[in-house]
C-alpha cells in the first residue's frame, strides 16, 4: 500500500509534478487544511532532494522508503564549502516525500553591473569577484514541499543581491553606514537648513531644533547586514506568494539559515529549527525557536487588536483546556496577551470559542491548524473547513544572532550544527554536543568526511532502529518519525578568510 | 526664588492641595504636556513622605531642599519588617517634589468574609489571622505624585484582596489549583457529558472529543500568584482612571513591587526601576527595564495595526534621525516593528512624519513625550498641544520574577535591592553590589539599622555631593539628579516564615 502510494508520487516526481493535499494530522507542523493551486499550474520547482547529494533517480526513489528510512549523506567524493558535513533522513509515513530541504553555497557579493541592476536571482557568475559568502540553510516543510524546495533556490541569492546593494559600504567596514544615501545608492550629506522639515510642536524640538536634527544614531556595519537578512527573508515570501500566480508552490516552511560574511557568522531562524555552536565541548545556542508556545503573546495581541482574524471562531483568551456550555458562569483559569501568569475569570458566552492557541509542547496550535509560528509561505493555508486564514499570524521574519567568528579560537572539533526539529525532538542540546565531540574526538583530523561522518552518526541516533514497536531509540524511548536535516559546519581554519 | 516655589508648594501641601504642571523638559520620564484634573478636585490622597518615616512637617519640608538634597533615612527607633533598610533623597530641581514613593507593609491574605466580600481596600485588621504577606513597593513619578501616592497606598492592599479569592487554594499548596471553580469560588469537578459543547470542526476533535476535551494544562500555585500579581497591577491602574472622575490624581508612575508569600519572592515590574538580589556578592537580576528602546518592537507593532493612534503626526517606522524634506526620494536607514537590523528605504512623504520611537538611551521617547513605557496612571497624558493620548502605548502590566527563598541558602550580607532609575543611571549593578558587600562587611551583623545605613551609603554614592559644576561623584563624573529611593532587605532568616 505504502509502496503504491510512494510508487505513483514517484512517477508524479519525474513528471514534474508536486503531489498535494496529503494530510496527516498527527504531523505536528500542520494538522489542518491547506488549499494547494490549481492543479494545472506547475510546480515552480520539481521535487528532489539537494543537488550536492547527485543522487540518481534510482537513489532519490531509495530515499523516500519510509520502512527502512535511508540515511543519506554526502558521497566521498563531493565536497561541500568548509568540508561541511551533512546528512538526512525521511519521516516514518507522516507525509509521501521528505518535506525537509537543505542548501549549502559559496556566492560572491557584487554592486549590481548595469545589465542586471534589475534581474536579480542570477546563477552565481563564478569568476570569484566580489566578496565571498557562504550560506548553509535548512527548511523544514510542512502540507506539502513547494516552499521549502522554491526557498532552498532561492533565499541565499535573495541575501547576496541584497548586500550587493551596500557592497560599497561593506568594502569600508571601517567606517559606520551613512544614515542616508543618494538615489543612485551613493552617501549623501544630509543639509542642515533649520527649519527646512516640519517639527512636530515639541517644546525641545522648538527650542533647539538644530541640535535635535542632527541628533543621530549610530548604525553599525553587523546591524545593516542583519537587517539585510530580515528583508531578504520577507523578500523570500513575498516571493513566494507573488509566483503562487503562475506556478504550484505548496505548503510553507521553516527556515534557518547561516551565513559567513567578513569575519561573522549570523544566524537567522523563522521556525522551530535549531542551531547550535560546540566549542570546547560547550554548548552556544544561537537560535530560539518560534512555536505556539514561545510566541503566545504576540499573537494573542494581534488576535485582540484584530478581532476580526478570529473570524468569530476563536478567542484570543489562553484557557488550560476546552470550556463546556454547562460552565457558563463559573470561573475558569485563564490569560491574556500581557499575562504570564494565570488568574480567573467568570466565563462568558464568548470564552466558549475555540482558543487561539491551544495545546502543549509539541501538540500546540495556532487555530488548532500549525504549530510553528514563523516561515515562509503558508499563504492559502486556512483554518479546516473554514474561510480563516492563518498568515497573518506568522512571521516570515527570522531572529538574527550574530557570531564573531574572527574572535574566537576554534579547534578541529567546534563546530555549528544546524537541525531540523526531527532531530532536536529526541536528543537534547547537550547530548547533541556530546555525541559530535565524542564522534569527531575518534575520527582524523585530516579526513575530509569526519564532519557527514558525524552527522550521519547524529541521525541514527535520532532515528533510532526499527523494532517491533516502531522507530526506537538505543534507550527504548521512541525515536524521532520526523523528517531530519542536519548541517554539521566546522569553524576552525576560516579566521581569515573575508 | 527656588525658596519660594518650595515654601508655595509646601503650603499647598499643608492645605492639601497638589501642586501641578510643573514640568521641566529635561525631565527623561516626561517631557511632554499633561492635563492636570480640574483644579477644583481635591487630591486623593494629600502629598508626604512615606509614613514610615513619621516626618514632623518641619522635617517634610526640609526634605524638598533642592540645594542641599537630604538623604532621609528610617529613624533608628523605627522597625520595618525584616529590618528592611530605606533610603531617600530629592532630585535635584527638575521637580519641586520628590516624585518617588515607597511602600513596606505586612498584610494578611485571608478569605473575604461575608461583610467585606465587597468592600477591598480596607486596612488590614491586624489580628494576625491569615497567610503573612511581605510587600515592598517603589513607585516613580512623573507629571505630579499623585499616581504614584496612590499605589504606594493602595496596590499592596489589593494584591492582599485577590490573593484572599483564592485562599483556599494558597492553603492547600500540595495539589495544582483547579481549573474551573464553581460562582462562589469552591473547586468545581467538569462534567465530561461528551459533546455537550461545540467543537470546532476539526477532524481531530471530532475523532477525538472526550480525550481532547480533557487534555488540561497543569498551572501551578505559583503562577496563580503571578496571574493575580499582573491583575491586581491593571486593577490598580483602572482605580486610578476611575477616581480621576472625583480626585485629582496628577501623572503616573513606574511600579516596582516585592511579594514575599509562602517561601517565595515575587518580583513585579513595571517601568524603568530595578531589582537585583545579591547573593554571595554575586548579581541576580530580578527586573527588567521597559523603555521606549526596550518595548520598541511592540510599540511600533501597536502603532503599525492601529495607526489611528498615531494622530496622522508619527510615523510607527524607526529612523536614526529625523528626515529634512529635501529627502524625499533619497535612501534612509529604517526598521519597523519586525526588524532587529536596520536596511536602507526609499523616503516618501508619510516617512517625514514624527517618529513614534526617537533618541537614544535615557533621552529615548515615546511620541516625543515620555522616556517609559510601562507603569500607573498617566490617562490624561498627551502629546503636547495635540489630542493625542499616549496611554494606549503604555503598558500597566508588571513582568514577574520568582526566586524561590526556601530554596537558597543566605547569609546576613544577602540582600534584596530595589531602586528607582535615580539609583541605577550613576551606578550599575556590580558597582551597588560592591558597595553593599562591602559597607555590611564592616557592620556589625546584629544591629538592625546596617540595611539603612547601608541604603544611606548607595544614595550618598549615587547622589555626589555639589560642587562648582554641579552634584559629583567621587570620580568627578555627574552625580544623579533625579529622585532616589531604594530598599536594602536582607533575605536572611525568612526561610522557615510562610
Amino acid at each position: 500500500m505504502m509502496m503504491n502510494k510512494v510508487k505513483n508520487a514517484m512517477s508524479n516526481l519525474v513528471g514534474g509534478m508536486m503531489p498535494h493535499g496529503h494530510h496527516h494530522h498527527h504531523n505536528h507542523h500542520s494538522g489542518g487544511g491547506q488549499t494547494c493551486g490549481p492543479d494545472s499550474l506547475p510546480p515552480r520547482f520539481p521535487y528532489g532532494r539537494p543537488d550536492f547529494l547527485d543522487l540518481s533517480p534510482e537513489l532519490l526513489q531509495y530515499s523516500t522508503e519510509h520502512a527502512s528510512r535511508p540515511v543519506l549523506t554526502l558521497k566521498r567524493g563531493s565536497r561541500l564549502p568548509w568540508q561541511t558535513g551533512y546528512a538526512e533522513v525521511i519521516n516514518a509515513g507522516k507525509s509521501m516525500l521528505n518535506e525537509d530541504q537543505a542548501s549549502c553555497e559559496k556566492v560572491f557579493v557584487r554592486k549590481p553591473s548595469g545589465k542586471h541592476r534589475n534581474s536579480t536571482l542570477l546563477e552565481d557568475n563564478g569568476d570569484g569577484t566580489g566578496i565571498p559568502l557562504h550560506f548553509w540553510g535548512v527548511f523544514d516543510g510542512h502540507a506539502g514541499s513547494g516552499a521549502a524546495i522554491m526557498a532552498s533556490k532561492l533565499l541565499h541569492r535573495l541575501i547576496r543581491d541584497r548586500l550587493g546593494e551596500i557592497c560599497h559600504l561593506l568594502e569600508n567596514p571601517g567606517s559606520a553606514p551613512p544614515i542616508c544615501l543618494a538615489k543612485n545608492g551613493s552617501p549623501y550629506q544630509a543639509e542642515s537648513k533649520k527649519g527646512a522639515d516640519k517639527e512636530p510642536e515639541d517644546p525641545d524640538a522648538v527650542s533647539d531644533s538644530t541640535v535635535r536634527f542632527h541628533m543621530e544614531k549610530v548604525v553599525s556595519l553587523e546591524s545593516l547586514v542583519m537587517g539585510v537578512i530580515e528583508t531578504a527573508f520577507k523578500q523570500m515570501d513575498d516571493l513566494i506568494e507573488k509566483e503562487k500566480a503562475s506556478y504550484a508552490i505548496s505548503g510553507g516552511c521553516c527556515a534557518l539559515a547561516a551565513i559567513h560574511l567578513m569575519g561573522k557568522l549570523y544566524v537567522a531562524n523563522a521556525g522551530d529549527s535549531r542551531a547550535i555552536i560546540i566549542r570546547n565541548n560547550e554548548v552556544i545556542p544561537m537560535t530560539n525557536e518560534f512555536t505556539p508556545e514561545s510566541e503566545r503573546q504576540r499573537l494573542q495581541y494581534l488576535g485582540f487588536l484584530r478581532p476580526e482574524l478570529l473570524g468569530n471562531e476563536f478567542t484570543h483568551i489562553e484557557f488550560p483546556r476546552r470550556i463546556q456550555h454547562s460552565e457558563l458562569g463559573k470561573k475558569m483559569l485563564y490569560r491574556d496577551h500581557t499575562m504570564t501568569g494565570w488568574a480567573y475569570k467568570t466565563i462568558v458566552e464568548d470564552d466558549l470559542k475555540f482558543p487561539l492557541i491551544y495545546g502543549e509542547g509539541k501538540k500546540a496550535r495556532v487555530m488548532a491548524t500549525i504549530g510553528v509560528t514563523r516561515g515562509l509561505g503558508d499563504h492559502d493555508l486556512k483554518v479546516y473547513n473554514s474561510n480563516i486564514y492563518i498568515k497573518p499570524f506568522l512571521s516570515c521574519v527570522p531572529e538574527v544572532k550574530v557570531y564573531n567568528l574572527d574572535e574566537n579560537k576554534h579547534g578541529p572539533d567546534d563546530v555549528l550544527v544546524m537541525g531540523t526539529d526531527g532531530l532536536w525532538d529526541v536528543t537534547t542540546d547537550r547530548e547533541v554536543a556530546d555525541a559530535v565531540s565524542a564522534y569527531l574526538s575518534c575520527c582524523d583530523p585530516s579526513d575530509p568526511m569526519r564532519y557527514t561522518l558525524a552527522a550521519q552518526d547524529l541521525l541514527m541516533r535520532s532515528r533510532g532502529v526499527l523494532k517491533e514497536r516502531g522507530w526506537r531509540l538505543p534507550n527504548e524511548k521512541l525515536g524521532s518519525g520526523d523528517d531530519i536535516t542536519v548541517f554539521i559546519v566546522p569553524l576552525v581554519g576560516h579566521e581569515s578568510e573575508t
